[in-house]
């Protein structure tokens, strides 16, 4: 049985001389316009510009001594390459990253400036899974999973609970989701941290799967992945699922081009620069906004790692 | 004679309501990059998004309540047009601004959703002066300078205030020179409240007349202002002039390329939105590098009105 409370809690005391606890912005503007009193918690100004920074390194610090010094493995295009390279190097361990060949240069770049060793390989998932098992094999390197691993659920959920120790009377957190872990940490940390408070998640009508797992009572997937909100194009696991369902209000599903919309009015009016995924949330909000008047609504912005040359304005 | 300690910490009192204590952010990447410890102002998180909502305010406040009354007028295709209509309202008087009929419709947008009344005319310096001092005529609206009146400059100086009050030890402060109303009130706020600390500006060579003026010892304009920072297509002026020749340490000519570059990293690595002017003094800081070695740096990030769809990256 688990104490989710307790072990956030420990888990936050653990990860904290390793991320930072990130500001909360608001904009009179963007209240306005919602009809919500909004927090923008700005993972943004995470350490490698993301969340996920969170997770790996609890994942990492739940290693033994002799696990870590044989280092840890990931396949990855997005923000967890970055998160595990650097978190590994903050620890002095080795970590092996395998991307797909056709992952962008400067993706590549920022892995290997936070010291992380690249293996390329076919852009299947297959072929993704093979590479990193036969990096476990050789290196005795632990395998890290993204989002379906229950140190990295807890880890991601810290962002949630620094967002309610400093916000006083949230009634909604809202995040994106894709893998799911952000999603099923955040709720473990509004039922732990919060008071009549509810989790609320934004999802890509583009690659719904989350949406239609909670209808279906069963993990569904994705057949395609047309969605600008590049973090998001995968699915969930069955460690988080459970989680999601136990704990999540519900899950709104957003168009393209009402995310591009939510990411301008963020990037104009609050001057912060922030990726697709993470206007997710705020343009659910703005879809249903009859629904938030007047309450006090959290947000978590999850990164700021955009290729500013191939921007959706 | 002037206690300009005395006058820029009332103006501070004065306009506090009305504006934002902006946070200093750093980053541990353009530190090791450039070598010396730089604390950045963030300016572009200012209502209206730059620090030109200070000098306004503070200008706004010193007429006499018979001059509110009739409102004010200005002529500005800039941060000063926003700044002026937005202070206005927040003091519940009216604002004339004469935009040339070239001006971006963003920016006059801007200007009409922050109440202001605006009147268009030709793009010429000519045309904008004598429109305005017909609406001056008209309404008896007073006229607000945007660089070269010392309640606007005294107004200004309130940004470097907040900074050296935060951050101590600051050896140097850097800002981008324009229309020199900035760089005249920070260098007088590094002299009242800074200690061992000196002001240094950044101007692109493009427009480098307050570098030539320097030189010179008498005020010189520009004959083209061929540069992507659209706030410092400008000169200074006879108010402004003699304080930068006292209290100004040198000013660093940059080249655009030098521009773009450093507001390339300050947005991909700080995750926030500055305008090309506001990178001016960072690219100044990595020209010249070896002089700013090991050294606490301050610098004002002035605004953060951009053009989302005309980036030069």
């Amino acid at each position: 049985m688990h104490n989710y409370k307790q072990e956030i809690e420990d888990c936050h005391n653990r990860i904290k001389p390793y991320i930072h606890n990130t500001p909360v912005m608001t904009s009179t503007y963007l209240n306005k316009l919602s009809g919500a009193e909004v927090y923008f918690k700005c993972e943004n100004f995470q350490r490698m510009g993301a969340f996920k920074m969170r997770g790996a390194t609890n994942a990492i610090l739940q290693l033994s001594e002799q696990q870590q010094k044989r280092g840890v493995v990931t396949h990855s295009s997005g923000n967890m390459a970055q998160a595990v390279a650097l978190s590994a190097r903050s620890l002095n361990i080795p970590a092996y990253i395998v991307m797909p060949e056709n992952a962008p240069s400067v993706k590549k770049e920022a892995v290997l400036g936070y010291g992380g060793q690249v293996t390329e390989c076919e852009s299947t998932i297959e072929a993704r899974k093979a590479t990193a098992d036969s990096i476990a094999d050789e290196t005795g390197a632990s395998f890290l999973h993204p989002s379906n691993d229950l140190n990295v659920i807890i880890g991601q959920g810290t962002t949630a609970k620094e967002l309610l120790e400093e916000i006083n009377g949230l009634q909604v957190v809202m995040v994106p989701v894709g893998g799911g872990g952000l999603l099923a940490g955040t709720s473990l940390s509004v039922k732990s941290f919060g008071s009549e408070c509810i989790t609320i998640a934004g999802e890509p009508m583009a690659a719904d799967d989350a949406y239609r797992s909670l209808q279906s009572g069963q993990i569904e997937k994705n057949i395609t992945f047309n969605t600008i909100a590049d973090g998001l194009r995968t699915h969930l696991g069955d460690i988080n699922f459970p989680i999601i369902q136990k704990h999540v209000d519900r899950i709104i599903r957003v168009e393209e081009e009402e995310i591009i919309n939510a990411m301008r009015l963020i990037w104009e009016r609050m001057k912060i620069i922030v990726e697709p995924s993470s206007a997710v949330p705020f343009a659910a909000l703005l879809k249903e906004k009859e629904k938030f008047a007047f309450k006090k609504v959290g947000i978590i912005l999850t990164g700021g790692n955009v290729d500013l040359a191939n921007l959706p304005f």
